[in-house]
């Protein structure tokens, strides 16, 4: 059992540590493998006996001593608890189905995001505002780091095991995909391009109509968050931390999305950017978030 | 001439490092006291000329070795160009002045926020989403990071000298001025309070209505960005990162905002959290924003 490393053992587990981690585990539903205690972790058993003791909980409780258990960790100060699980399946299906939250499927698309804690920030953001599904693209300029890796899934505060989401994808398979089943791609544009904004004045909030005001039809037209219909299927395209998406990608979705600055200068990181734009997808869609 | 320190000298002047923020200072309109250049900084020369060459720049140039200069400078890796420059006076009456640009007064007041880079780019966000002014609080659990030291000059981009800021002030003080004022403060909550969201069916966007919605009339009542109107005279008070705002301040604001997430869990760091709320202000602001 090795809970360092980042990627799911041969057996599709990944290692998850730490009291809140694992109770994030146990409460996704995804299958659990065993959970781990060390003598000291032993304090912890208390609050996560609710969570084990379910009759559906088949899984063997491991005990260990505090040395083995620092051999194991991938933490500096392991607080003794952690637990192999397995990411939930998931195909591009489900990830297109309408959750009964929502008023349709808002995916976010990772490509390019290399900083595995900056993968955890967005998807923990995402699943805060209410995105139903998640995807990253595999290797390549878009190559985007594990969602599974320890510090993603401790930056995500466990997202990454509630969230459907389908991991190393291939990009260009997955914007086919998304063509095909009706959902609309927004690139998330992080860079201020001057010349490229489009006055603002007379876009229409509707994507078609949106695009006959660009000068050349092949170019994504960008708009302000605020004038996204959100509650539209909709797949959020979010690129590298500084070089953000690829042109041909950025070029190539419905509608890039820039968030409109008073100053020239590129003024938010990836994950505000991200947090600003999923707030407004939010907003939009508020009625259901209300009813949480 | 010191660089380094992170605050101003004894005739208020503050050391600005590399040719963008030297850049930023030349264009902020504060006084200049002085430009260096470093041989290898020479290079910087013609881009900053422009801007130095005017008829009312009547500072001298300075030269020094680069071995001199790196001695001077903060940075690891020096530009070879810094400039002393006096951050501009501000009244508290420059900053309920309605700019033209704004459709009302928009305040940043910054409240124990220890990290100066926090500092910055909370400044630099707010600057690019068009608030109008800020304060920092004085000493004291409020205490708040000068936004002058290097580290605080180089994450605000600049936005430190453009933006009319009241540094250092009591916080107690400045928020009676404010309320002889009229700018309605609020707060900015980043924890989530189970139990203390009102329902937000039936709750009005006006503060005063807002407040009867309480149980308790000296607890401000919270409310999600989106209910505010953001077109009024308002201060947005903005907490340590981790702790946020002394439980004092936060209640003796107008309003509590409350960023609606679908956990449980604290999901947005200090920085992001801000952004999200400047953005909606921007939304609501941007027939402003759109004329920039």
């Amino acid at each position: 059992m090795a809970l360092s490393g980042g990627l799911p053992t041969e057996n599709g587990f990944v290692g998850v540590e730490g009291v809140r981690l694992v109770e994030e585990a146990l409460r996704s539903g995804c299958p659990i493998q065993a959970v781990l205690f060390s003598e000291a972790g032993q304090r912890h058993h208390e609050r996560l006996a609710p969570l084990i003791d379910r009759p559906e909980m088949a899984f063997p409780i491991l005990r260990t001593t505090d040395r083995l258990f620092e051999g194991l960790a991938d933490t500096e100060h392991p607080q003794g608890v952690a637990a192999l699980v397995k990411p939930r399946e998931t195909s591009f299906d489900d990830l297109v189905r309408t959750p009964e939250s929502a008023c349709a499927p808002l995916l976010v698309v990772l490509a390019g995001v290399q900083d595995p804690g900056n993968v955890g920030t967005i998807l923990r953001t995402a699943a805060a505002f209410g995105v139903t599904g998640g995807a990253t693209a595999a290797s390549g300029v878009s190559g985007t780091a594990s969602p599974y890796s320890p510090k993603a899934l401790r930056a995500s505060a466990g997202a990454a095991l509630h969230l459907p989401i389908l991991a190393g994808m291939s990009l260009a398979i997955l914007l086919t995909q998304c063509k095909v089943a009706g959902i609309h791609t927004l690139a998330s544009s992080v860079h201020d391009k001057p010349g490229a904004f489009p006055p603002m004045s007379g876009v229409s909030p509707g994507f078609d109509h949106a695009k006959t005001n660009e000068p050349s039809a092949t170019n994504a037209p960008f708009l302000a968050p605020w004038e996204v219909d959100w509650c539209q299927p909709i797949a959020l395209l979010v690129g590298n931390e500084g070089a953000g998406l690829p042109e041909e990608v950025e070029r190539s979705a419905d509608v890039r999305i820039h968030i409109p600055m008073a100053s020239g200068v590129e003024s938010l990181n990836a994950a505000a950017a991200a947090a600003v734009v999923f707030y407004e997808a939010a907003r939009q869609r508020n009625s259901t978030l209300r009813q949480l």
